[in-house]
């Protein structure tokens, strides 16, 4: 019997899947329901540390002791990790050990299920947390990848209330980093150029999908957004490791991610989205092509069968009246 | 202004999004809601036909008129189409037309939300209609692929209660399609034979992964099954295209799929699930290497940030766990 979670190629699709059963027993509870209306018995809030994973990492302005009160931003290790640091199947080409770390970002000490409506300062050290973790887990030469992810209400995968990000490193590149690291490459090979660069450069001369433009960091909707309002946030200054961002550009980038939220909630409140990030592969030097950027995914609309089956998304608004509406524009 | 629906590619990545407005006008609208238990007036039930645009085709056993009630299947064209054979932006690289068919195959005449509740031999009949429609679209010499898919449940982008399936002919081979085709092509340069074939004989030995096998038909759970209890049904005979499907093929493959349905069903009541043929292209004579097969992809879990990001789909259930259960062997 094969040990878990486990890394494996579909057998004719260069296409992983991590299978980790850890998260699941019987078939009912395969079933991801509504994020709880946890509050008093939140295992995510100050003073229920015990309840969770050990810490790994927090800001303690007062150097509390880990593990207790006293912090504002805590790192556990998930309970249900997708994938372990001494996961051992020997790799045989289409299955391989779920090597990689797993580990829950709590945003807020307070129990609150809002992301944007935290206060600006503690939405910017979130973000240095993320660059820190990843500067921690690069040290890791078996993690090739690490994906940072918010997941935000039952449509986009969320069964956790209180607000909280994921990071998860794994062993290999996956394939949508691949794709967008390929097409970054053949952009540079052809014009000399980053083509997230060239992207920022066309993107403010045409206007019409532009969301925010501040001194560090541009925000616009995606020319060919899968989901509505599908906004991208990208520092102005080129660089390919989230790692590298600077105070002002983390600075900037909350303060636009965190009206655009807000923005998108009046919008439509209470939708669910992810909010990911982009970043070059760990040990991937020859990768200064690429440029790093948060994606914002709106989830309105399920992804259907079509989208499953061919890769191929159906967006109901166009991003150039997305980008109207999230900048007040149109009601 | 451009014209709707519109197919853009992606600045970096190859990836196109059909941008179709017609589906949505104000912010709230875009959220798509549970399907309506909405038996006495629901638009797909007969004697409402009027309610529907025209009819494209339709099983009408004694002949009635189309459009009036009499019939067992009838197919319409989508009343919000994502794409339109009167499409007519012109192609500049990164955006063209959204060109194509959108249709619905409403699959029974009485209001019925479940596919599987369905008599056997109207489940025959409906994977016929599929077969023929495939056969006439496949005369339009713009049309390059032609996806039909059935969407069940909110969790799978359903909206509409009575059964029923879509079609939607697409102007480009789409790239999920294309990353299976060109899987395909490796095997058989490399082997000498098709990737489906082999596969279909190493799970028949290896057996942990059978959910049935009939003369005609073989279902599996699928190796990296990207959501649980996810089953691939292939015919045992080679053919590339689904509409070479023998009569028999498609009464056995009716009888396998609505079992297996059926039992997902008793495992987890009520579940949601995407039901996504894999077909060759209709005008690329080149791909014999392929093989027309059913792939079943159960909704338990949320799409979230991981597995849009990465492409990397996170699975709790082994899929010969999976197996096991499907055959009866687990509660």
């Amino acid at each position: 019997m094969a040990a878990f979670p486990q890394l494996r190629k579909d057998p004719i699709v260069d296409r992983w899947v991590l299978i980790a059963p850890e998260r699941a027993t019987r078939p009912m509870e395969l079933v991801v329901a509504a994020p709880a209306r946890d509050g008093p018995s939140c295992p995510f809030c100050e003073g229920e540390e015990s309840r969770t994973p050990h810490e790994v990492f927090a800001i303690r302005p007062n150097g509390s002791r880990p593990d207790t009160p006293g912090w504002q931003v805590r790192v556990v290790a998930n309970m249900f990790p997708a994938a372990r640091r001494d996961a051992a199947t020997p790799a045989n080409g289409i299955a391989e050990a779920g090597y990689g770390a797993h580990e829950v970002v709590i945003e807020s000490p307070q129990h609150e299920a809002v992301f944007s409506a935290l206060p600006r300062d503690r939405i910017e050290q979130v973000f240095e947390v993320f660059r820190r973790r990843l500067e921690f887990l690069a040290a890791d030469p078996r993690l090739q990848y690490v994906q940072v992810f918010k997941n935000h209400g039952l449509a986009a995968g969320a069964s956790v209330e209180h607000v909280h990000s994921q990071i998860l490193g794994v062993s290999r590149v996956p394939r949508e980093v691949a794709a967008e690291l390929h097409g970054a490459a053949e952009h540079h090979a052809r014009f000399g150029r980053c083509a997230f660069c060239d992207l920022i450069e066309r993107e403010i001369a045409a206007k019409e999908r532009i969301v925010a433009i501040g001194e560090h960091m541009v925000a616009f909707t995606a020319y060919a957004g899968r989901f509505p309002y599908e906004t991208w946030f990208l520092p102005r200054r080129h660089g390919c490791r989230y790692e590298s961002a600077t105070a002002t550009e983390i600075a900037e980038n909350a303060a636009i991610v965190r009206r655009v939220l807000g923005r998108l909630d009046e919008l439509i409140p209470g939708v669910g989205y992810n909010l990911v990030l982009h970043t070059a592969p760990l040990h991937d030097s020859r990768r200064a092509d690429f440029h790093w950027h948060w994606e914002l995914l709106p989830r309105t609309t399920g992804i259907a069968g079509f989208e499953l089956s061919t890769g191929c998304f159906l967006n109901p608004l166009p991003p150039e009246q997305a980008a109207a509406q999230l900048r007040g524009e149109v009601a």
